[in-house]
């Protein structure tokens, strides 16, 4: 199950809104196939891994990471071939939330006589496929938001300088985290000061995501490096945004969404429409102040803050620009805390205790 | 000498201004004898070890974890006893920066046909005694930064709360370290809005340090329980301060030291005079105002910044009130950065890249 996880988590950022799944097929203790969903509309990780074990694969035991789907959707349901292929047991990490499968692929496979099994590393399947199992459920994007931060909390010094607040190691995994998601939302602020491009630069080709801009009076220039094509560009804005200036930059192929009337952009409107337009996860990259609004309307799922062992004072902006509680007790928290270093730096992963927990919707039957 | 440099560090706090040692005896693989300096004026760590050892220690390797004393001070020197008992070889870790040792005790050994190696665990050793190193060669204490910080940077809410910032493991530790130091500082904003006393309270019984307030105004009320008489107090404060004022806290048992013309008291000269009182070490618990004021005059040694998973937002009270550079490459920078958990929490600790390095005293001889 850990090799099928693998090899799911290899897949992350590249299956669109479908979960990462991976498949290992195990015949008489010797491996006869390993599978991954790889893209969106391709091959589900049970299909690659019965293909590869041929024959094999009767009376074989197929550990799959995410519960095996019995609905036609893109391709046809994996249950069905399992079955077929003679598999004669299945272990499961975790049940599919999707209410499309949520269980049924379960009794499927106990119906025809496969002996399952459902649990093995759940937790970690879990957390491989949060996004999906967020987005499946509510349609609003997973949003994550990264920010580099020094020790004293400040995302660049009293003058607004803040290349670089971290070291090259990190920065790498900031490209990294670009080509896992479906795309990087900035406020404006970040684009007239850096003229960001927000594409994925590493050393080995990556997705580029979509650049999103919250912009509520549209203040991005239209010669700005985030228009350059090299991936689609989605501009939130307000009712307030002139029209001839949403033409304009609607010609240098920007997408603009108006959300609200302003005077700030509605933030929980804009989530909605960008997750109906199937982004099902967003990178912030904002400054504090999105931020801050993001978190302080619990619209973040998650907050990987890269620190740098370094101090530049109290007159920096900070990283989160919130009015907060009164008392120490109400302080948003963040649960399953994990601490990974990158250099000198170190990145504290976290879920914030005010996050809407994504609900199963009213239609879905149980599992 | 790994179990030397243990023994020495079980004595954290308890030898005043003398070092922590630690020494063992081995003869013929076995170990004979085990001592560590415990307290100024008693026992050196090789005497107790040697005592320890009796006739065994003809023959035997001790293990030291700070070169071995080669004058008369409060005790006899430890070179000689080592000599007479006949010991064969000794190991040390690190040679003693105190300018009446510094190599003299390695060359009197040597010249008695001792067989000398230095240099076993030396960073180790070092840093055990980077409080005792400081002030050898400056007579200045080794000051410490402690504070409880939001991920955000805050030691408190926007409303002034912070009880409490960390949870109980991280509390705990710094009652610990409170028992391992010389003195406590707050700022008198410390004493005004909690009524802090100060004292170390572990499960067990621990050493009060002396108390000192940084008071420009000598605002410290005379029925604060900072005076209460469980451990010394020293105001710090400044010429301004009323002469009625300190008669009334001196009688309360205080000892007030005038530090400068004021407004704000005089940092560098603050330490010096408490330096002359042999005050080696002194754990900060102030305000952001204090540690600002400290670390921008780059008299800060060593932070220890216990982190909360917590946010409280842009408007609390900021970990360091100072200003800053104006560049990001010019960030103050710690050094020697370690993180330690505490619970949920977590202590970063390093060395602030602007603090003063100690340096030999003219008067010093080589080694």
């Amino acid at each position: 199950m850990k090799l099928a996880l693998q090899a799911a988590s290899a897949a992350s950022g590249q299956t669109s809104i479908n979960p990462v799944v991976g498949c290992v097929v195990v015949n008489e203790g010797r491996v006869v196939g390993i599978g991954a969903h790889l893209k969106r509309g391709e091959g589900h990780a049970e299909v690659h891994a019965l293909n590869m074990a041929g024959d094999q694969a009767k009376g074989a035991t197929a550990y799959v990471t995410l519960e095996p789907c019995s609905h036609h959707g893109r391709t046809p349901p994996c249950c069905e071939r399992l079955i077929e292929e003679g598999v004669k047991r299945v272990v499961v990490a975790a049940t599919d939330p999707n209410p499309l499968v949520a269980g049924r692929g379960i009794k499927r496979l106990e119906e025809a006589g496969i002996e399952v099994r459902v649990g093995l590393l759940e937790e970690e399947s879990r957390k491989l496929n949060e996004v999906f199992n967020k987005y499946i459920l509510t349609k609003l994007p997973f949003v994550t938001v990264k920010t580099a931060v020094t020790l004293d909390g400040r995302v660049a010094t009293r003058t607004g300088h803040s290349r670089w607040v971290t070291g090259p190691e990190a920065r790498e995994a900031v490209h990294t985290l670009r080509h896992r998601h479906a795309a990087i939302m900035v406020g404006v602020g970040t684009i007239l000061a850096d003229d960001s491009e927000l594409t994925t630069r590493l050393s080995v080709p990556g997705i580029h995501p979509i650049r999103i801009v919250v912009d509520s009076s549209l203040r991005t220039p239209p010669e700005a490096r985030v228009l350059n094509g090299e991936a689609p560009t989605v501009l939130l804005t307000t009712e307030r945004a002139p029209e001839e200036r949403i033409r304009t930059l609607e010609a240098q192929g920007a997408e603009v969404l108006v959300c609200g009337p302003g005077p700030r952009v509605d933030l929980k409107l804009a989530l909605r429409k960008l997750g109906e337009k199937e982004i099902s996860s967003i990178l912030v990259e904002g400054g504090g102040a999105l931020n801050g609004s993001l978190l302080e309307a619990g619209l973040v799922d998650k907050l990987m803050l890269f620190y740098a062992p370094k101090l530049v004072g109290s007159e920096g902006p900070p990283v989160f620009a919130m009015q907060g509680p009164k008392e120490m007790g109400e302080a948003l928290e963040l649960t399953d805390v994990a601490i990974e270093s990158y250099g000198r730096d170190w990145c504290v992963t976290g879920y914030p205790s005010n996050r809407a927990k994504p609900e199963p919707e009213p239609e879905q039957e149980g599992g």
